[in-house]
């Protein structure tokens, strides 16, 4: 498949977006939420399994995939798509988060940064030119421009140099990236919770001009209330014609307050990772499945879910799994948590076209902040 | 579902028999291979999954199903089919063999046995009649005798006094079963290596009379050819309008030996625990997927294979997923070595009809021995 890599706005409501992307591997609509699958792999579930909850496109996480299998490698495979029977759009990111996470040693130069893997130890480097290159080996659909994610909380002076930096390796990204048909780069907004720094980053990456706008340096610690403020005095400073992705979000709280925010792509390890410790996402909030009033429960997780779990198992049996640390837990209820997010994103696209988004965000924080079902 | 539980013997070939079993939750097709479903769950793969590979019957551990979730709830839940999201007939043993090897501070009496559970260390008893009880409870389609399963080595004395204490109990067991309609329940021969000992258990069992008839106290630790030998010597005196059910067999070699010796049912771990341990099951032997000489082979694990896992994966990705412990690694090694011996057993059954099972077995080991396929 090669296809112009476009996006493009079908409605709005509000602040809100219904659009869709075209990529080289197919087509996304937004507002989208894009599971993690960090190394080749949604974490317990099959890339069918992920494609029925509605997922259309799925993240990949540079930083893992250059240190196993190796960029090289994969691209030798055939790319990450064919490596992981992923045959839709991904996304990787650039590296640069998850070095400063997870790698050691890190040591962060006008020319990028350098670590030791937390595997082995050995040592590498991620410049802006060889994260594109990387992304690129990968076969990524949306690639990501290497940037450093302002840790919180920083100083305004701190802040803004780390954003001048992220965004002099934008333009190198910018500059490092090949045109491929179907294939796209997206700049990321720096600038922590100032947002006049937020605008001048914005600015400059227009400036640059890329295929898409991510906010990043969000869902650090800030709190909703400053993540939301920060949504209302950035989103207004990105061109309209692309695509805006709040990365590494979130609840589905926050999922809905940033898509009434004007925000249109979505990842985060939440449904994935809570699926393997017990915690299910249901339109009445979150379920811990290990409590033990679960144990007798003949009822499934949510009656009026349509997923797989919820139609042919018990909170008692999902309870049962969990307790004796059996595979088959984390796998359903990660397909569950999958299937929620997905059912939540296409109901707010429902919204946007209806222009019902305000009554959607109404009652979805109602029911989410009723109760579990269980107790109605 | 309800419906007389019974064996049809289609063909024979040599001592090979083909035929049918049939039980309240549906038919099973001779010689058989059980899926082992230990915690009520077929580690790693959904029943769907489970069925797929061909498999028509599982086993479930009375033993573990008695500590968690207990019989009484999974009988309150509905049975053990419902709770598990499997609606094809299930074996479930008596617990006893579990309790040797698993449980602790256990006490043999002449009434049953006393232990302490692994997980929490609650105390508990299994008699004939509990054995058969719980397994009531939990719905098994058919029922094992309780009895002990003989150490290996044991003296001729030893061996004798164990087997009649089974013996006693499996009279209690009998005794204690409630017969309904799809319901079986099988009788244990033990007897150790000693073919007069197992003479003398199979006569008492036959004196008694079962629906089928297990051989036990085999794949213990007393290799392939004790184990062929005692078969040799033991099948003679099953009556052959029951099915015979060689327990906690084996390996493929094993399997199409027992089966050249008159054996219809089989169960092991060895496909779904290699699953788990980056072993795989090929008609050329056994691979181990972590070896760094698959990391970047493109091929499947078998070109030949129809499973899921050859279709849409390579080596190289098997190699990934297992180094990098993603749970996807076992999910997908367990599905084909699940299909890879429902596969044999189907060919075993094909080859009874076609009157072919000496040659079937004699290119079985041919190609089992000749090395993997890579190296071809």
């Amino acid at each position: 498949m090669s296809a112009e890599f476009k996006f493009e706005l079908q409605a709005k409501n509000g602040l809100g977006r219904r659009g869709k992307i075209s990529t080289a591997h197919g087509e996304v609509d937004t507002p989208a939420f894009m599971p993690v699958g960090t190394a080749a792999t949604v974490k317990g579930m099959l890339p069918e399994q992920v494609a029925e909850t509605g997922a259309q496109i799925i993240l990949g996480n540079t930083y893992h995939l250059m240190l196993r299998p190796g960029a090289e490698r994969v691209a030798e495979l055939g790319g990450l798509h064919k490596f992981m029977n992923w045959p839709g759009p991904i996304l990787t990111d650039s590296g640069g988060y998850q070095v400063m996470s997870l790698a050691q040693l890190r040591k962060i130069t006008e020319k990028g940064v350098a670590f030791q893997s937390h595997i082995d130890g050995s040592r590498h480097e991620l410049t802006p030119e060889r994260s594109i290159k990387i992304q690129h080996l990968l076969g990524a659909d949306i690639s990501m421009v290497l940037d450093e994610c302002t840790p919180f909380p920083a100083d305004e002076k701190t802040t803004a140099e780390s954003m001048r930096l992220s965004m002099r390796w934008a333009q190198q990204s910018r500059d490092a990236f090949k045109k491929r048909d179907g294939h796209g780069l997206f700049g990321i907004v720096q600038g922590g919770i100032y947002p006049e720094l937020r605008a001048e980053s914005a600015d400059a990456l227009k400036q640059i001009g890329f295929d898409g706008y991510a906010i990043g340096g969000l869902a650090v610690g800030e709190g909703q209330e400053l993540m939301f403020q920060t949504l209302e005095t950035t989103v207004p400073h990105l061109p309209a014609p692309a695509p805006r992705y709040l990365m590494g979000v979130g609840k589905p709280p926050d999922i809905v307050g940033a898509v009434q925010r004007g925000v249109d792509m979505f990842d985060c390890v939440l449904p994935t990772r809570s699926g393997r410790t017990a915690q299910a996402f249901t339109r009445r909030g979150t379920v811990n499945l290990m409590n033990a009033r679960h144990a007798a429960d003949l009822r499934p997780l949510d009656p009026d879910c349509s997923c797989y779990t919820c139609r042919k198992y018990s909170r008692a049996y999902l309870n049962h799994l969990l307790k004796c640390q059996e595979m088959l837990g984390p796998m359903l209820l990660t397909r569950h948590n999958l299937h929620y997010y997905q059912e939540l994103m296409a109901g707010l696209r429902g919204a946007i076209e209806e222009g019902s988004l305000e009554s959607f965000a109404a009652k979805f924080h109602a029911d989410y902040t009723a109760g579990d079902i269980e107790e109605v």
